[in-house]
């Protein structure tokens, strides 16, 4: 069976996104950190790694995008789901006996409003959602809950005490997959490219006009600022199209002119879903 | 004198932004949330308040458009900082004696590789990380350290432990400056602008060629997906030039032909300096 890395303990939302693309079909390999993830996939430990590039209310997660950089792995697909925070407690425990809540300091944000309702409760930040819910398991105290996915509370045969916690219904994340190879391609697939522009004048909209001038939509575009001082910015662009393709082709070569940075992160088949969890 | 409302206890990183941009000539209002800022510079309670919108590490910060786009304030300036963060703790303590750790999530995720490298301080979440060295302050307890700038350690007459424990040397974070009146037009202004694009093709290339075609610069530009079935976006982008000039008023009347929402939140001076920490 083909072998998955991610970030997290077992039941990690990644581990959610993993076995929606994979329908199942693959073994789970937890890893500490988003850098292990990538090593683990060039080293052929796994075959493929998921990592999480953008969050409907945080955004961009810059830090994966530095790891796509400095890695020579290929986006070999993409995940959308959404994100249900869900309150997580021993079986025999109830809300009003809880005391703290472990999670990763992101959920533990997102759930501000819950929080602040429910001041008995002390928030302790981890690194890890589904971690925070083996943590409580092991330490089988019943003052202890956590949050992490409906998901992660029936991995772990744990209670949900309360569903839905966060403080904003609409909350999807997006994920990408890893691998060593390129995906299969297919009639319906984007691309993700990263590039710096030459200083140029109007060098953004002469980046632009190579995708419009071919007829090819944007999904993505994001400037991001990495050194301050000297205003340089990394561009994060996904558009509709294989790059083995005439017009997408054409318009990568076309972009190299003008930046003084290019890498190709991946063509691969479009998400077309933003599954529920279960 | 002046009163600038902020999120967080006195001491945080927003009023240390507000003490640069002001020069010391303000009071300070501090708030509970970033909601409570934007009410207090509508009904008068302040002249002017202060929110963190951009970060180098973690990109936009959404909930606060999301507020910029509800209320209806002007954007009169911005101010970048350099976030320097430090463990902070009674000044007799040491770093062996400290057992926990508070601050808000944020940082706490910031300093992760120091946390790890200390594992006998438990982090705890909190909501501000000013507040957290006041919470201290008032525990009195030795084994007890808050995660803070190195501004609230003095003002609180706390002491720095351990200097810039954040995993990454450059972070810098972008505050707006809210007002109920527009900034006074210099020579040196940007224009902030969200808006949501007309179904058409080709219509982000239509968007930007209005600034492209009358040579005004881009210093930001990114896409937000707010309907994730439908795939809309808001676009958020900064250009250099004033509203009540020539080129870029002309831009904007072009642009409305081509969106189907558009906000203008002001045009303001450029902070051009990235001012360290004291």
């Amino acid at each position: 069976m083909q072998r998955v890395a991610f970030q997290g303990e077992l039941g990690s939302y990644s581990q959610d996104a993993a076995r929606r693309f994979f329908q199942n079909g693959v073994e789970a390999l937890p890893l500490s950190t988003f850098n292990a993830v990538f090593g683990a996939v060039e080293t052929g430990r796994a075959e493929y790694g998921i990592i999480p590039v953008e969050n409907s209310l945080v955004g961009s997660i810059h830090q994966n995008y530095d790891l796509l950089l400095k890695h020579d792995l290929k986006v070999a697909g993409e995940q959308n789901l959404r994100i249900i925070h869900a309150l997580i407690a021993p079986a025999e425990t109830s809300l009003a006996e809880l005391e703290r809540v472990y999670s990763h300091p992101m959920a533990l944000e997102q759930c501000r409003q819950f929080l602040e309702s429910h001041p008995q409760l002390q928030p302790v930040a981890t690194y890890d959602t589904a971690g925070s819910v083996k943590l409580i398991k092991e330490e089988g105290q019943q003052q202890s809950s956590a949050i992490a996915s409906r998901y992660a509370a029936k991995l772990y045969g744990m209670k949900v005490v309360a569903d839905a916690i966060q403080d904003e219904p609409e909350n999807y994340t997006r994920f990408l997959i890893l691998s060593r190879q390129e995906a299969k391609e297919t009639d319906d697939c984007k691309t993700s490219v990263v590039f710096v522009l030459k200083n140029l004048p109007g060098a953004l909209f002469k980046a632009l006009s190579v995708f419009a001038l071919r007829d090819l939509d944007l999904t993505k575009i994001e400037s991001r600022p990495f050194r301050q001082r000297t205003w340089q910015y990394y561009f994060y662009l996904d558009f509709i199209g294989h790059v083995r393709d005439e017009a997408p082709g054409n318009a990568i070569t076309h972009l190299r002119e003008i930046t003084t940075y290019l890498k190709i992160l991946g063509s691969y088949p479009i998400c077309r879903a933003h599954l529920e969890q279960e």
